[in-house]
C-alpha cells in the first residue's frame, strides 16, 4: 500500500512567530490522521526547511506519494511560477516517488467561508 | 448609529490572479451584511488600493467604524510592524475615525480547521 505524505509549503518570513499557524495546523493533520500519514512543513524563503529538504524526510520514512499543498491565499507567482520548478528539482531527485501539487488552500470555498465568518466576528 | 467597514487587508502580489479569492470574499462579506457594512479590499505592495486610499472610501462611504482584517496567515513584520505604520498614517488623516485592526485571518482555528479538512481532501 501506498504511504501518502503531506507537505504544507508556505511562503516563510524572517519573524519565527510567523509559523506558529503553520505548527498548528501539521498538528491539526498529524491528529487527524492518527500519525499515520507523515506530515511536514517546507517554505520558499526565508524560513527552513526548504521543499526538497521536507520531501527528502518524507521519502525516509517511507512516502511513496507526496501531495505538497500551498498554505497561500492566491495562485500568484510564487505559485504558479517558483513552486512548480521545486517540485520538478524534487522529482529529479526522487524519481520513483508520485509528487502531486494542490491548489492554493485560499483558493478553497470552505475555506474562505471559514475567513468570511472570523471577519464578520471581528465587527 | 456607528457605520462599520471592514477592509481587507492582503499582501499584494504582482500576479493579478492572485487577487481573486480576496475578490470572492469580499462578495461573501457583502452579501452577509445585505450590503449594510461597506467592504473594501487593501494591499500592502505590488497591487492597488494601498490601505489609505480604500480606508478614505470607506470613510468617503460614511464610515466612522472600521475594522482591518489582515488576511495573511501569520504575524510576521508584514502585519506586526509594517501594518501598524500605514493604520497610523490613516489615523492621522481620519482623526475622527475609530480604526481597530484584527489579528492575522490564520491565526484563527476555525480558518485552521477548514485548511486542515481542505489539506486531508487532497490526499
Amino acid at each position: 500500500m501506498a504511504m501518502h505524505g503531506i507537505v504544507l509549503f508556505g511562503h516563510g518570513a524572517r519573524d519565527v512567530r510567523w509559523r506558529e499557524p503553520f505548527e498548528r495546523l501539521a498538528v491539526k493533520l498529524r491528529e487527524a490522521s492518527a500519525g499515520a500519514r507523515p506530515v511536514a512543513l517546507a517554505f520558499l524563503e526565508l524560513m527552513e526547511p526548504d521543499l526538497p529538504t521536507a520531501l527528502g524526510e518524507l521519502v525516509a520514512q517511507g512516502c511513496d506519494v507526496v501531495t505538497v499543498v500551498p498554505v497561500f491565499f492566491g495562485q500568484g507567482g510564487h505559485v504558479r511560477k517558483d513552486l512548480p520548478l521545486v517540485i520538478e528539482q524534487c522529482q529529479a531527485l526522487h524519481p520513483s516517488v508520485r509528487i502531486k501539487c494542490a491548489v492554493a488552500v485560499g483558493e478553497d470555498e470552505a475555506v474562505l467561508d471559514a475567513v468570511a465568518q472570523y471577519c464578520l466576528r471581528q465587527v
